[in-house]
């Protein structure tokens, strides 16, 4: 099994409200020991590794205003994961450090050359998020006036990383000579042009950055869309999708992993996992009472506001009927989570007036340390998925919750690591 | 005085042979303590800061190849300073932290958001060398056939830097509110829109960074053309030179405050700091001697090869004489050389071709301490600079001897801090 934290810069991931939890920590947002303390605890607990969502702005799609966010804490990047997960990467040895860049909105040369960097630099570490980016706000901070529709950027983003990957491959592992004597610092006969020219991405190349101990970063993916799974089908080693039921995981995974073959590549080498939060205690009517709290935490406009960004319709202007998903059945919004609220009507007999006022996540998994290990090891040996993206909720006990009393729970079962096969990502992705 | 050292994530700065030296280190280029060990030696000895000078690809003007450049560790950054920055930071309080990131080839919007996260991990330590990027290669890298004439570089320039000035005030100060109780965590009447729409440069705004402790980070400035110069006067906190004799550094800097003073800024805000190199002895014999072999270390094909990439004129395949700065005098190359390479020809009587082939940086101050302290104390007093940018040839042996014998010099003679006026870099720089 595999697992990987999700991650934000900021007080609050997908669990909008939970930085009101009285644990949670919010003074050390802009420190760098909350950075260093939670990549230091994952890699005690042998994760495989962390990543970062972002977006390059402020969600302003609902009510035209980023007030609910910024009043909220909406899931808001307050740093650029890039400027801490350097510090996450000094104080580990074995622990994957993703990050998301946006594969429309910068170079490809500076993508190309920013992970190759911090791939070195952490000893080969690093998983890099395809995110094409699906706002017109972030759009609007870059110049233009509307994000490209989706089958556009996604054929970018086939470029962008066909060109990073040549970028990535510029450098043969042996070219470093450091001979002082003779005055030969690397072999040039080892280091190559690219000449990468695609329909928009030209690069030339070749990078200043030598390669990496992992060759490349690690690619990960969470796209849903048919266009989406078909990126992941052809480069995502590592694929994180959210799903509402167990047979709604079961078969994006076998969707998945068909394609991945169909194209030629191992099924095992794309790893799929599954995002999940948890809420754990000593007994199930702790955990239950504590999931109860904390689900009470976000303001209820919190929870619209999310829905709004998500769906890419602002929902504080318009009936909340199903026309407002038709009305988002265009180029934006993520289709991952248009399904999962249709999923969610289905499985609770719901309106989508209700659904979308409500937390449209997957549900935590709720219990006992024990009743915990149980559903994650159902969901991992029936095939569902690869292992998990786990969300938080409060930041960061529910780490150390899970750490201290689910994580020796999996081991002891034998279905999660005591020690770490390599110490690249890639090794141990591949050898769990 | 001010001090700022000149760095790059490389064996060698600015002297190119430098890393054959028995003492430089060359083994721990990929290992954060590298960059750890020289903030924390800079910190001790009160330097105001460093930057790190950079280039978005490998060199190829000479000989149309890298591979005097790869086999002779000429300049090349060989990670991405962004992401050695953070550890620098990390272990330190006081330190500066500057970095080059180019205008024309990074979007606006990104620019300010890796600095402002960046300037507030650091507590507000961060100096952006804003720098247009001169080379073809560097914009072949980014999908462009050539890069932009000089004139239209800088216009871009201007509307890149407004809009992260702008970006960069879209948060007030005390916007966090962290009241858990009322669900407040921040305040969103303190955080606005930017709509900067410039001719070329356009963004909506805003950063989801809260603003830093120095407000923004230090804007420096390196060109020395007509337009550069314009440009420094608009914008420049800190001014980076390189003059051959004192007499061309007294003028230049007179230029430069004089245009600061005509657009109405305080010439005082503007530091004019010169790049210097310094080879130290414990006598001025030994010292003479170590500045012959360290003078003798580069390749002489490495030295011509230098002079191709700042001239963009590839050396290797013309007659060498005057002709050639003729062709060099269209859009592209550094200024700053064209002219230095003028004034070596006076001061020591040489030919085009002589100068060419050797360094033709600024002369290193060669002697004791104490004499390296009288050049620059004279320098300083005299008004010729307001401090220095000192560039090593042997890493890191030339910080470590320059910190510990020439810093208590000058902190003897009352010249130089012994200690930091404040927290923040603008704070440091506007109180020596």
């Amino acid at each position: 099994m595999h697992l990987i934290a999700y991650l934000k810069t900021g007080p609050t991931a997908l669990h909008v409200g939970s930085w009101r939890h009285p644990e949670a920590t919010l003074d050390d947002i802009f420190e760098p020991s909350r950075y260093e303390d939670i990549a230091r605890l994952l890699e005690a607990a042998r994760f495989d590794g962390c990543f970062y969502a972002d977006l390059l702005g402020l969600y302003d799609t609902h009510g035209g205003s980023f007030a609910t966010y910024v009043q909220g804490a909406g899931q808001i990047s307050f740093l650029d994961p890039m400027t801490v997960l350097p510090l996450m990467a000094r104080v580990t040895r074995h622990l994957g450090l993703g990050v998301t860049l946006s594969t429309t909105l910068i170079p490809a040369y500076y993508l190309a050359r920013m992970l190759a960097s911090l791939d070195r630099l952490s000893g080969g570490r690093v998983a890099w998020n395809m995110l094409t980016s699906s706002t017109d706000l972030e759009a609007q901070n870059f110049g233009l006036d509307n994000i490209p529709p989706r089958e556009l950027r996604y054929d970018h983003a086939d470029e962008v990383v066909e060109a990073c990957c040549a970028l990535w491959d510029g450098w043969q592992a042996d070219a470093f000579v450091l001979d002082k004597a003779k005055g030969i610092f690397a072999d040039p006969s080892k280091v190559k042009y690219q000449n990468y020219s695609g329909r928009w991405v030209k690069t030339r190349g070749p990078l200043s950055i030598p390669r990496s101990p992992q060759d490349r970063p690690i690619l990960m993916q969470a796209g849903a869309s048919e266009r989406g799974r078909q990126f992941a089908a052809r480069w995502a080693e590592l694929v994180f999708t959210m799903q509402y039921r167990k047979s709604d995981l079961l078969t994006f995974t076998k969707d998945i992993k068909r394609r991945v073959a169909e194209r030629g590549r191992d099924p095992a080498d794309c790893r799929i996992l599954a995002a999940t939060s948890v809420v754990i205690g000593e007994t199930e009517s702790i955990a239950r009472e504590r999931a109860a709290y904390i689900d009470a935490l976000p303001d209820p406009e919190m929870h619209l506001a999310s829905s709004s960004s998500s769906l890419s319709v602002d929902l504080s202007k318009v009936v909340l009927d199903e026309k407002v998903v038709d009305a988002s059945q265009g180029n934006q919004g993520v289709q991952g989570t248009r399904d999962r609220i249709d999923r969610i009507k289905e499985a609770e007999g719901m309106t989508f007036a209700q659904v979308v006022k409500r937390n449209t996540q997957s549900p935590p998994i709720v219990g006992t340390p024990a009743m915990i290990a149980d559903r994650m090891q159902d969901f991992f040996e029936s095939g569902a998925c690869d292992g998990f993206v786990i969300t938080p909720n409060v930041f960061p006990q529910m780490y150390e919750q899970f750490c201290r009393a689910v994580v020796p729970e999996l081991q002891r079962r034998g279905v999660f690591r005591r020690e770490y096969a390599g110490t690249t990502l890639r090794e141990n992705l591949r050898n769990p």
